[in-house]
């Protein structure tokens, strides 16, 4: 394998090439009288929920795509968050839909995430889309299996033939990052918590994609040399050079694993960024269908 | 493994077993006043689907359910077949639908599979159960990878941590047959056409599982000792014992695998039947959710 970019793969910078290739299309757009607006429901005051939201909307905004924020009562009944994201969904303003997770107990998503007009489902969230996705007629793909999938291209990968290996397969993301590979031709062993002998499998990996959100899940004797490693993961734990704060970290033991392999997404700066980028590129595509520019 | 059953997996005998359940519940469905309808529609008058309705029909009256055929000329328009099938979803004597494939070329079966009723989709074919599906929380499984999961359980096989390898894993059937065993915890690889090593990988399964299509494509070489095999594969063959005339074969080489193997299923009579078991299942279920004896 040939890596084009250094060993240490840039989320930050890859996301910049797309969101600037976006920015030309949302400008073609305003050209064309299109603008594309972005619409984000918040349930309750989650403090990492409104620091994301923050997040998203000045990504969105750089690119030239304005946000509504719906921020509802923690307290909300299903009926009427249902009835907000009817609204939101007819609403000829809006292009794209975000519904931020986690929602209340109480809500059963699914059922909401029902109400989300397919046309406007940028996180592909509406279990008909989701479907689509899987039939291999999709309207959208769910943007972290897509950004994996971007990632691997724009560093050079192809991933026809090649031996992957998923683990936190069984999870929701792990799920659909299994299926959007098979379809892209690797030969894909989705692992997870049952699996007999995780180290068996991922030393086997010429590409290694972990999905569980658990702190060092991955060491160096688990990964093969000349590797490429994907860390989807994210879990939040103390940092020990600033006694009482937090940071974030993927489920790879980073520095040790990165001398091994020929690539390695860090957390953060991986695949966090390239997923807000497949947001906002779903969006634009949300915009150019509903406005017919698109088949 | 301790396999329960004698080598070769007799089909036909776990599906009579699935099928005098069903009986059993079909009885108690009709003293509540429920009588569990099919409908089956058909375009066009290909041979192969009528002896496969003709099955169906005997095997879903075998069970006290009987069908309503809808037959529909081979040029009809997509507009009509939706139609028809619209009608069909709202006629509340159906409890199950069953769309004949394959559809004639002009007509996009995606957009027909979601008109069909949700709660009547027995073949899990609408898009929004596929995705159901997919998300974990299932309306209807499909009826193929339900059959492998219920050969298999039924047979003394439990999936969990086991070493399964899907042969044709980028198709429809094996998509939906990798979903459900990553769903039952097994270590699932999902090998296609572009699947470098097949051999290395067959041979390495506790559970062989083939969904291809292509005749004597697994050789006795590639399985392991002792290993169970699942041929989901059909092909029709020119039958060399009756010179003109045809026969159905599996994936598997099957007279030299079944020396190697501790279980295996033929075809015909291996997954077929079962999978018949299993759309007679789901109506049975649809039946039942319809007429709100089930949640």
């Amino acid at each position: 394998m040939k890596p084009r970019m250094s060993k240490i793969i840039d989320g930050r910078k890859i996301a910049e090439e797309i969101q600037n290739e976006l920015k030309q299309k949302v400008k073609e757009l305003k050209n064309r009288g299109v603008t594309p607006q972005l619409a984000t429901v918040l349930v309750g005051e989650n403090p990492a929920s409104l620091s994301y939201l923050r997040r998203i909307q000045k990504s969105f905004g750089a690119v030239g795509i304005s946000t509504d924020v719906f921020k509802l009562p923690k307290n909300v009944t299903q009926e009427e968050l249902e009835k907000k994201i009817a609204e939101i969904s007819r609403d000829s303003r809006i292009h794209g839909i975000l519904l931020q997770m986690p929602l209340p107990k109480h809500i059963d998503v699914t059922e909401v995430s029902e109400v989300i007009n397919p046309n406007k489902d940028i996180d592909c969230i509406n279990p008909l889309n989701v479907g689509l996705f899987l039939l291999g007629n999709p309207r959208f793909i769910p943007c972290t299996p897509l950004a994996v999938c971007e990632i691997l291209r724009r560093s050079g990968y192809d991933l026809k033939g090649k031996e992957v290996v998923v683990v936190g397969a069984a999870g929701r993301v792990g799920r659909l990052t299994t299926l959007l590979l098979i379809k892209n031709w690797a030969t894909v062993t989705a692992c997870d918590i049952a699996t007999r002998d995780l180290a068996n499998h991922t030393r086997n990996a010429e590409i290694l994609i972990s999905a569980v959100g658990k702190p060092r899940l991955i060491t160096a004797d688990m990964v093969a040399e000349g590797a490429v490693v994907i860390d989807i993961g994210v879990s939040r734990v103390e940092d020990p050079e600033r006694p009482g704060k937090f940071k974030l970290v993927g489920d790879v033991d980073f520095d040790a694993v990165k001398e091994k392999v020929s690539a390695i997404t860090p957390v953060p700066g991986g695949v966090g960024p390239v997923t807000t980028a497949m947001l906002i590129s779903n969006t634009v595509k949300a915009a150019e269908m509903i406005e017919g520019l698109r088949s």
